[in-house]
């Protein structure tokens, strides 16, 4: 049975990357003629929740560009105000095991493509960015943050652990201690503040000059061979990824096992009850 | 042979762990009823050396916090001037051979469930803090530092090599450029340098002022759900944890072959001659 | 035939080592008769090329000091203006098979020597110091660089992608995050730049004053038993150099792969022709 399972969703994977095999309405990938470097807008209405279908077009897309051989990739949102509220918890919230398991598969294939992905990349972080919006960002290789929003992996204060490979991706870049102190608070960071301890490199005052700016920074590779900056890119990496992918078969089982738990699929109701009340999605 | 020793060492823990299974005159353990934060304080005169009995002590009262559902616990020394001299070294001096291994397993026991424990720990650090000392404190989640005291791990200046994990301990803190500068110099750091390459978080003119930003920053964790909080403690500090108990036999065994060196037994003999020259303990 | 090939080699190892057994015109080792400490010189001109003789003089050298017990070791280059221009492009231009073997492990047993020598190491970065020039200063314990000159990990610029070990090194001493940024980018810092990444220690106006400053850092160690200290610095710097140790055949194969491919060979004849046109050799 666990075999049928397993061919089940590959062909349920293969489904859904042919349905989103280009460039879907969830998000855009425009070239700029000029430089050469693609911006990525993730459309995805309120908030940019990563269901399973944004998942699957952000994956699209960074494979897209590198098809079209951007220079590089600028991932930011459509509507100022909110980079991605993070994981949609609608994938959670009484799933189909099915879906669910492709839906974290997804996660991990997208976070496998954008942190190693060949070219450069930049998030241009135009509103909040927590939890998953937060890791997105984290996995550029640079960020510009608009003030008077906030990042961070705030997993804890959801009651939710954050997986390793989150925490690696933090420890990576903010290092061992202030990723504690982060993760355990489950600390939402002003611009500032993010500035300050390294979680973003630059602060911009509007989306068109964290574009500039993110243009600046592409520049900076002009004289660059490509292949060699990918390699050594991956070289960096490149521990990161291998490990996750040795422990994503676990990752997955552990977030089904968590998921799957009764008090959390109560908590998860009471949660999207009070988001109803509120008037939001 | 090695079988009736193993035997007889594990009848020997079971006896102390009996004997110092409730909080002794060591250390004492006050829950504050208003914030539920435990006050963990070491009091064995004249410098809280770590003996085989202090550390047990330290390890049942940690254990204690867990049982009486502590939301924190503050580690500090009883009396200003010194926080912990660090290790004993009347147990390495010509040590009968069980209870060596005894005090050294009760170091790796109690560092392991410190560095591990459930709940936010916080070092009030009311005075020196050397080798040992030291450890105890970076193994908290934050620290509270007196002015004109002195912290690190100066094992090297006392002919000592710190054991990987607590190097390992160490990196995470501060990093491995600041951590290799310390430990090949044995250096002490005076408590604004230790804030300033992050071995220390705040600095306290005084015990009190240091136990009201202990629990500053326990409230921080006042909407966090414990368990999550603590599931993500173990994720980031987990790695570090297993690579020591996969590791705790060899270290045993190393340590038990340096002080059984007689030349290191011949510089002990003279180190505490001179502290009893000194008129010191 | 692979058995043969690497008998020949170590033939060719044994040669080479006995051929630079004793310190060699290429570098030159002065024991200071006050302080214990020796000055290791580097002086291949125009620009410190690493060639295999270079590299074997550098390992004796390293060797010698330890032989003669000197207190510490001072690297530097003869002449102002280059500290040294890293590995000679020479070697890997239409390589002899066997040579071009012994260079690159030559090159590895270098850096085990280096990186995890017993006695304290000071680089006096008297001048450039690009590419494997940066990885024999960031090496050394500690570094004083002169003002106005660049030092860096330039290789992907030349589009050579820098070992794993290099990285690894330049990841210890500035961390995760700004070795992706300097790496990605081939970046040269300028020595103030260096300075606030901690890429360097200390900045000099001369050579001398670099000196001096070079003793002032050994003198830190004048307590200090010599064995314990080598101990603990091979405890914080063992797992990156044994990882290295590892890998080390594959490290190989993966140089000579690079190096064997007729485009790689393409561009460094057209490299070198270039560098013949400037009149520089």
């Amino acid at each position: 049975m666990a075999l049928r399972n397993l061919r089940r969703l590959q062909q349920l994977n293969i489904a859904y990357f042919k349905q989103y095999s280009s460039v879907s309405k969830l998000v855009s990938l425009t070239v700029d003629d000029k430089t050469g470097v693609s911006v990525l807008s993730l459309q995805r209405p309120p908030v940019n929740s990563l269901n399973l279908e944004l998942l699957s077009d952000i994956h699209n897309a960074l494979t897209e560009a590198e098809k079209n051989k951007s220079r590089g990739v600028i991932l930011t949102s459509q509507k100022d105000g909110v980079f991605s509220a993070g994981l949609d918890i609608m994938e959670m919230y009484k799933p189909d095991q099915d879906r669910i398991k492709t839906f974290w598969t997804t996660l991990q294939d997208c976070w496998i493509k954008l942190y190693g992905c060949l070219y450069p990349t930049v998030a241009v972080i135009n509103g909040h960015s927590p939890a998953g919006g937060c890791l997105l960002a984290m996995s550029c290789e640079y960020r510009i943050m608009q003030t008077n929003y906030t990042i961070g992996l705030n997993e804890t204060l959801l009651g939710i652990v954050a997986p390793p490979w989150f925490i690696s991706t933090m420890k990576n870049l903010i290092g061992h201690r202030e990723s504690e102190l982060a993760l355990t608070q489950g600390k939402l960071f002003t611009s500032d503040e993010a500035l300050k301890i390294g979680l973003v490199d630059e602060i911009m005052h509007s989306k068109d000059e964290g574009i500039k700016k993110a243009n600046a920074f592409m520049a900076k590779f002009a004289k660059i061979s490509p292949i060699t900056r990918s390699l050594t890119k991956q070289s960096v990496r490149g521990p990161t990824i291998q490990d996750m992918i040795k422990n994503r078969q676990a990752d997955l089982e552990h977030f089904l096992q968590f998921t799957n738990n009764p008090q959390v699929q109560q908590s998860l109701g009471m949660y999207l009850e009070m988001l109803k009340k509120k008037g939001g999605k």
